[in-house]
C-alpha cells in the first residue's frame, strides 16, 4: 500500500501532467486512456540505474530526471519519430525525501514540456534500495515512416549530428535529444538508415551495419571531436574517445550520395556532418589521416598495432 | 555499453517474443514500431522491487518474472480491457547469472503467452543493485469501453470476484489475473465501476468512492474470505485480514440492482460475490454479523471499539 509520501507525490504529479491529443483520461486510474490518431506508433523504453548511468551525489535530481526523459527521446529521434506520452516508473530510496523526488520529477516534467509529451501514467514507489527510473515513451511515426536501423546501401554516405567523445564530463546529463533535427532531416532527404550513439560509435555502427548487412569506412580526418574530449585525461587518444565512448546521444544515419550533397548544400556542416562511407563488403574500417587502413571493432579499434 | 551476457540474453529473448497483429517492428531497433486497431489504447506500468514485492530467495526467478507481468494485466483486467502488448525493463544483479536471468523472462513470457500479449520492447541490464523490473502494459478497450473506478453510483450493488486476505502466503506470485472473467462480465452487465485490489479491499474500495464521490456499506457476512487467510498466524481476525491484506488482485466492482440480479442469476457466485452496496453518504462503513454499522477507514477500520 502507498504510503502518504507516495500519495502526495502522485497528486502532485497528476496536478503537473499535460495532455495530448486524445488522451481520455490520465494519472488517476487503474490505467490511462489514450486513443492515438492513425499514424503507426513507436514504443521506447529505458532503465536508469544509480552509479550506473548517474551519481547522485555527483549532480542534481532534476538532471537524472531530465536524463531519464531524454535517452528515450533520443530513441525516438532515432527513427525520425514525433514523441507524445511517457509512462514512468520509479524506485526512489526512502532517505532522499519527498523534495529529492520533485525535483526529479521536475526534470523529467520539463524535458516532456519542451518535447509535447504528455505524462500518462506512471507508478512511483519508495524503497530501501538505490534510485532506479523507467521511462517508457511512445512516439508516432511521420508521413515518410520510421527510420530503421536496417536500410543503409553500399555507397550511402555515412553523416552524424554533432561532436563525439568525453560525455561523461557532462554531456551525458545536458544533452538535447535530436528529435527536432531528426524530423528535419527527414523532411530534407530519405533517411536510409539512423541509430542514437548511445553505446559510442563503433559499437553503434556495428549495431547499423549488422542490421543492414553492408560494411563501413569512416574517415579519421572528418570525425568531429567534442571539446569535452579534449578536456579527458586519460591516456586515451581523442579517435579513442570519439570511437569508444559512449552517450554521446548523437545521431548516426546515411543517405544517398546525391541526398548527401543536397544535404551538405542545404545546411553545410550545421546539421550533420559526414565521416564515412558504407561499402558491401562487411565488418569496419576507419581510413586514417595518412591514408592507411584499420580494422575498427566494436570497442574502438583492434589494438594490433 | 551492454556486456556480452547483456547482449546473449537480448537475443534470447528477441527470439521468444510473440507478435500482435499491427506489429511493424519488435525487438532489436531503437523502438518497436505498432500501429494499433482503432480502439482506444489502455496504457499500465509496474515496478517491482526486491524486498518490497517479493524475495528472491524465497521463490523463484520465474514466478518473480510472472508477477511482473501479472500485476500489470491486472490493470488491464480492472478496465475490462484486451492486454496486447508488453514492454519490459529489468536490471538484474550481476551475481544472479544468465540462468536466473533466462528464468526471469521465462515466467513473464509463459503468461505474456497466456494471454496473448507480444513483448515488443525492453530494456534489459546487469548491475550490482537489487533485482528490479519494470513492465509498461499497452491493451485495448472493448467497444463497450474501459471501465474507470469514477462511475459508481449510488444504489449500485458492490462485487468481488474472489476471496480475500492472506496473499503473502502465496497467492501474491501465483495469481491468475481477472481478464478473462472481466471481459465476461463486461459482456453480462453494464459495469459501473472498477479496480482490481492491490492496497486491499478497504483501501481500493476508498479509491473507488473517492473518484465517484460516493459512499458503500460492505456486508460482513458474505465477504469471501480466503482459505490461507484462515493459515495466518498473527493475532488479525479473518475480516482484518479480508479489509486490509493487499495484493488479492481480485477486481472489485459495482453494477445496477437489475444487472446484479441479472449476473447472480446467470453464474451464482462463480463468478463474483455480492458485498455490500454503494450509497449517497460519503465514507465507508461495515455492517457486522450481528447488525451494527462500523466506520471502515482506508487501512482496514477505526480501531476505536
Amino acid at each position: 500500500m502507498p504510503d502518504r509520501n507516495e500519495l502526495a507525490l502522485i497528486d502532485w504529479i497528476r496536478q503537473r501532467a499535460a495532455s495530448v491529443p486524445g488522451l481520455q483520461l490520465g494519472i488517476g486510474d487503474d490505467c490511462a486512456v489514450w486513443q492515438p490518431g492513425g499514424s503507426p506508433l513507436l514504443f521506447t523504453t529505458d532503465v536508469l540505474m544509480e552509479d550506473v548511468d548517474f551519481r547522485v551525489d555527483e549532480t542534481t535530481p532534476q538532471l537524472i530526471g531530465r536524463k531519464a526523459m531524454a535517452v528515450n527521446l533520443s530513441d525516438i529521434a532515432a527513427m525520425a519519430g514525433r514523441p507524445l506520452a511517457a509512462l514512468v516508473g520509479v524506485a526512489i530510496p526512502r532517505s532522499r525525501g519527498f523534495e529529492f523526488a520533485k525535483q526529479l520529477h521536475e526534470g523529467m516534467q520539463s524535458l516532456a514540456d519542451e518535447f509535447r509529451v504528455a505524462i500518462i501514467g506512471g507508478d512511483t514507489n519508495t524503497w530501501d534500495g538505490p534510485l532506479v527510473i523507467s521511462v517508457t515513451l511512445i512516439g508516432e511515426a511521420t508521413e515518410r515512416g520510421p527510420v530503421r536501423r536496417s536500410g543503409a546501401k553500399a555507397g550511402d554516405w555515412l553523416f552524424v549530428t554533432g561532436p563525439l567523445g568525453g560525455s561523461i564530463l557532462g554531456h551525458h546529463l545536458t544533452f538535447t535529444p535530436r528529435v527536432r533535427e531528426a524530423l528535419e532531416l527527414h523532411q530534407l532527404v530519405d533517411l536510409h538508415a539512423m541509430i542514437d550513439l548511445s553505446d559510442g560509435l563503433a559499437a553503434d555502427l556495428h549495431h547499423l551495419l549488422d542490421e543492414s548487412s553492408v560494411g563501413a569506412t569512416l574517415f579519421e580526418e572528418t570525425l568531429p571531436i567534442s571539446e569535452a574530449a579534449h578536456r579527458m585525461t586519460d591516456n586515451r587518444s581523442l579517435l579513442e574517445h570519439a570511437l569508444s565512448d559512449g552517450e554521446d546521444f548523437e545521431l548516426l544515419f546515411t543517405v544517398s550520395p546525391s541526398d548527401g550533397t543536397k544535404l551538405l548544400s542545404a545546411t553545410g556542416n550545421a546539421t550533420a556532418t559526414r565521416i564515412g562511407e558504407i561499402e558491401s563488403p562487411l565488418g569496419c574500417r576507419i581510413r586514417m589521416a595518412d591514408g592507411s587502413l584499420r580494422d575498427l571493432s566494436r570497442g574502438g579499434w583492434e589494438h594490433s598495432f
